[in-house]
């Protein structure tokens, strides 16, 4: 029993050091054990507790009528870690382990490869280039006689109605107003900035405020749904991916020729070849905007880590990823329109998520507001690049089937 | 003490009999309790055990290498109940209790109110029409040439194409093979059956077999990638929405108009323009392919809860929400073309995703095999039916924000 | 012979005066008798002379080397009128004759048959809301640190980028820059008013200034295209969809019960019904912004009519085509977002072209700058709206087939 | 004046002789003479009458109810030609001058420069991979139910819809039939092979014909509209993209390392970089399925000079553009998915229009019956290919401004 406790604390303290890698543990200490001593490192690690990813026990006192009704239990999901990854963005600064739940075998160790490469190569940079969650309230008119008047009025009361919205919420700032026609119907797309918060219950009562001003002060505008789906939430659109919604996020790396070889056994040619003609060309041939391989994968684990919510994995999902050849180097970025996110708020709140966000640095608000979820943007990114690269690296060496067949998973 | 058991008893009785209905037990013996009862009385009417919904415990031997890796532990996701709804499928005949996972308040109380309007008029509709999961291998060419004569070998060797398949599989079947050509590519559509499995394994490995045929048997066919992205996984896509992915399913109800003022307080003339208005006319202005109003949140949730692939919410909550007067009565019904699920594999064998799916009956292999799964996608349609229907008429009824500023979720 | 030309000025003054309709001609008269005197009319009506229109012959020399090259003659496309139509816009006010050039027949009768009904109804209400001539220039950079400092460089710089714009036209003013970012590429959307012409040639040029400038003052900015696909010209998108190319313009009309009997033998709800469930539904299912039945009829005919680009008829055809009941009248109208015209430039000199628009009251410059070119843009919407309306009455009455097997046309 | 005519035919002679090219003409001769000295060169290589091209009468009595009404007289569409192109296709074989009629400058300047590099490289294969024109009616049932069963009725009863089309039509045949579900909403895809047809109006009266049998046959069938839209026509649709209309064509060309460089002035890298970054990256990001450069500009003009329906200029001009470097050369390829078109039928029977068809050989019907409109269709793509080469090399020579500033037309 000594001798466990000894060689538990051995094989801690040969995690801390890089002696042992996470993924080595399983083999030597068994499933069980080897979830317990990445945890109590990652504790180490961090100076924080996860006792809630470890216990699993939810409190229905704070849950009941907050994040779910009828509640008869819960659903635990398998959670791991991928990293460290080196992030060199505005926020994130440093290296990262990410939390990823999830059921789909094989997919924390490919974001893991995916990482080992990128950090090999100097790390990713990251980039929060707009942040705006919006809602868009469906207005009917009686004419576009009607419309015109109102398109003219908008501009004028911009002001009052930025007032309107902004009695409702402490945090929210309503940003612009953009309208949209179509014949007699007038959606007004408003974007706010949100803080730390992903925001939409915030966003849609200060909408509501907004239309009932109009109701009020436009005579003959009638509100038919303060969603009028051009938001567009919990699906995805190109006005979404036109304009953004959330976080728009950008990460790069340029993968060095010696890493392609080393870890991915790739060239830059031919990862460029296959980025180019299966996420670029098949996307747009099969009719689809989703110009990537499966960021939807990395972007459901953090999601379901760290009480996203899961819904909006549909356009938090939208991604571009983008290689070119630098020399013998490969070039790859992604661009990701419409990443809805929060450290605070919802399911944000539950032991174990937040937990998962503490992992990363991102638990609660940040100071200044915003700058935590906007960090958290950033290593999601990062995140996404790293499965990206892992992925079409797997395509060419056709090891798919058989990285699923051996880990028991679907892709 | 023992008062405190008597009194628990009876009020599982008093659930049983339906005299007190599961979301009135929270302010009645507080969450904790309520949980244990709703948890107790699903057990009694299913006769089955729900242990690990209440434990909690991961066992990581089984999850490590099969669901997930580099594991610390587990987030719990809370999970409730709606229902019951009465379905009259193919396969999903009766009443359902429909576990659902999420930290979005709200939402189950939403799907509830809807199933209430469903089941008071008589109940839903539900029926799957297609079941094909794809794999689109892509294919590079020296010149058109050579593509033309690959499409005239395909016809003639598409036996042995599905003989290379099937050899690697016991449960899946190729369908068909449908090529798309962008000047000197070729991507493969390959169509399977997979019983009960989601399958994407399964169809991958086999998808590799019929490649590597390809590219042994007709000279300068070079394969680039197993899924050249018109598949589509992971991601939402016009050739899914017209050829369809997984299930393809639709569901029905004819909502009367007694329920529609007592239960939704909304005539259907109000629910078929908001219907048509935003739904149909507000997705299409916005260039999405989704018309609908929130199916992803019903399918995240019942993803969740069963150990389905998260990042398939994408393109699985694709739904076409259409409704129509039937006099003073509404028509309403949703058309999902790309439902991705399983009943086994994956996260399914889980012991607490396996219990959810056995509140529906819907554990393990069917009999025939496909049963069950086709009987889950039945569920799931009519669950997102109740949940579109709910969505709908809170619009009208303006209670949008207010219901998540009560229930503290966002939409 | 002196009792011929009798019988013809009697004709043409029953053709003026209404007692004859332009239609009834060519079975009392023949064909190139009823040519010449609807001709003739016409020059009665607008006071103007329309001798390219019957003569066709073109003048090389004022041809070559602007509008075509390596001529050997021309194509004469057959051109008719449709008419009259009442039209109350914000510049088209009265009644109009419109000219559509075509080779596909029951087309023109078709558009007649809807301005029938239109103008029976009180005519047509028409606006232009948006009027913006887009461009969009591919710029690549090293980084994406540079793609940030360049977007904060280009709000500090857009002064002077629109100084280095104008310098390069007198009529062309630079109204907005829109940056749109994939990794390391940036895509400026610069949106131009052109005065009377459509004004591409305009743009690209003062475009290509802009490039220059930033190219000179922004280091590593590399322009790679003056037009990067995000225009998007000749092509229709999303984006010009959402954000409007050339004019948006609006078109109404409620179409009374007793003309819906009387001329199109229909009722409100069925027209309703047909409309939602063809050009709404039927459109968005099949993968095409493009709610309408065959907007890009019209567009074509007014086009080829008055020498406007054909290639454009791609995007100037985008049209949402509602209805809705407002009793048992039907309330209809047309939104298009990106049509793209002009009245000065391009084919509109040529003689014919030139006599077309004057037809309408178009031709050449407006005063001030771009009346012309907006009251045409209220014309052609108008125009549209008749056409559609004929449509979906036909739909109904079945007689689609018919119309074309009796006129010898494709629809 | 003798020696005006000897001088005349002299520098006919050269013309024939290749020793004066057609675009040299105009400066030499002046543009009127120029016009008809190359008609008369064509006339001769052709061994074809071209006094229609010349002559620009209508003869109105051809043309009053068949491809016009309400007719005043005709807008000629100056007609210039492109080439000689080299075309190794399946119809298409050898030396073809391409008759295209447009008002914008540059427009086939630049079509010839491409053809120039094309043919200095050895040509253009090209080839038709599908050839199907849909119409797709829609039908509303009362019932899911309904659905269900009428789907499995249909592939029951296709032998009698077959016939039920057949009949109707003596070249058409009716190939396949796809079902589309909405609800309780079926569209019947029906794709027929029409000859040498474009066909719409073919398939329209055979369309109705099924639909007529149909709804006496099937109870509860109610045929709403024998177009539904998601045929589509005149509208472009990722259903046409995906599944074709019309023709699907090909062609494609390896373009030479030292006919880059001679003749365009731009090196293989270059143009691949441009044509992937422009018209792959930039159409995907602004929402377009049209992945290319400008290919609305050859089809439009193609249409005008054949007498095609120009509103299907719209779907016909979808085209993918792909590039791929072959060491320095470069491999370049056009994929045009719906292109609709015919050369009997419609316009084409036109004096000015039939000649022009003849001018590339294709007037008519073919022998066997359909060869004429495919041999057409790769003229075309090959077209299309010359322009799409033209336009990326211009971009990158920076040269597109210029070119209009000096050719008098915009881009």
């Amino acid at each position: 029993m000594e001798e466990k406790v000894q060689s538990d604390s051995l094989m801690l303290e040969l995690l801390l050091s890089g002696k042992v890698h996470f993924h080595e543990l399983d083999s030597r200490v068994g499933p069980e054990k080897a979830a317990l001593l990445r945890r109590q490192a990652l504790e180490r690690m961090t100076k924080k507790r996860f006792d809630g990813i470890g216990a699993y026990k939810l409190e229905y006192a704070s849950v009941s009528g907050r994040n779910a009704e009828n509640v008869i239990g819960s659903v635990p999901i398998p959670l791991g870690v991928a990293g460290p990854i080196t992030i060199d963005g505005e926020y994130a600064k440093g290296d990262f382990y990410v939390p990823l739940a999830t059921t789909e075998g094989a997919l924390i160790a490919g974001v893991n490869r995916g990482m080992k490469a990128l950090s090999a190569s100097g790390g990713v940079k990251a980039l929060v280039i707009k942040d705006a969650m919006a809602r868009a309230p469906l207005f009917e008119f009686e004419s576009i006689k009607q419309v015109s008047e109102f398109l003219k009025w908008l501009p004028k009361n911009s002001g009052q109605l930025k007032r309107s919205a902004e009695e409702t919420t402490r945090h929210g700032r309503l940003e612009s107003i953009e309208p949209f026609v179509l014949g007699n119907n007038v959606w007004l797309r408003l974007s706010f900035k949100t803080g730390d918060a992903m925001g939409m219950n915030m966003v849609t009562i200060a909408s509501e405020a907004v239309c009932l001003y109009i109701e009020k002060n436009f005579e003959g505008a009638k509100m038919l749904s303060v969603s009028g789906n051009m938001c567009s939430d919990k699906k995805d659109s190109y006005i979404n991916s036109l304009l953004g919604r959330g976080k728009t996020v950008l990460a790069e790396a340029v993968v060095k020729e010696d890493v392609l070889e080393r870890i991915l056994r790739v060239s830059a040619e031919e990862l460029n070849k296959i980025n180019v003609k299966k996420n670029i060309l098949g996307s747009s041939r099969a009719g689809s905007s989703k110009l990537n391989g499966h960021a939807a994968n990395q972007v459901a684990a953090i999601f379901a880590a760290t009480g996203q919510d899961l819904a909006q994995v549909v356009e938090s999902s939208s991604c571009y990823t983008w290689t070119e050849l630098r020399n013998n180097d490969l070039y790859i970025s992604v661009t990701m329109p419409s990443l809805e996110l929060g450290t605070v708020g919802g399911g944000t709140s539950l032991r174990a998520q937040k937990e998962a966000l503490s992992i990363m640095g991102v638990e609660g608000s940040g100071d200044p507001a915003g700058s935590n979820s906007a960090k958290f943007a950033e290593i999601v990114a990062a995140t996404v690049l790293a499965g990206e690269l892992n992925l079409i690296s797997i395509q060419f060496s056709r090891e798919l089937g058989k990285a699923h067949a051996n880990l028991g998973r679907k892709a």
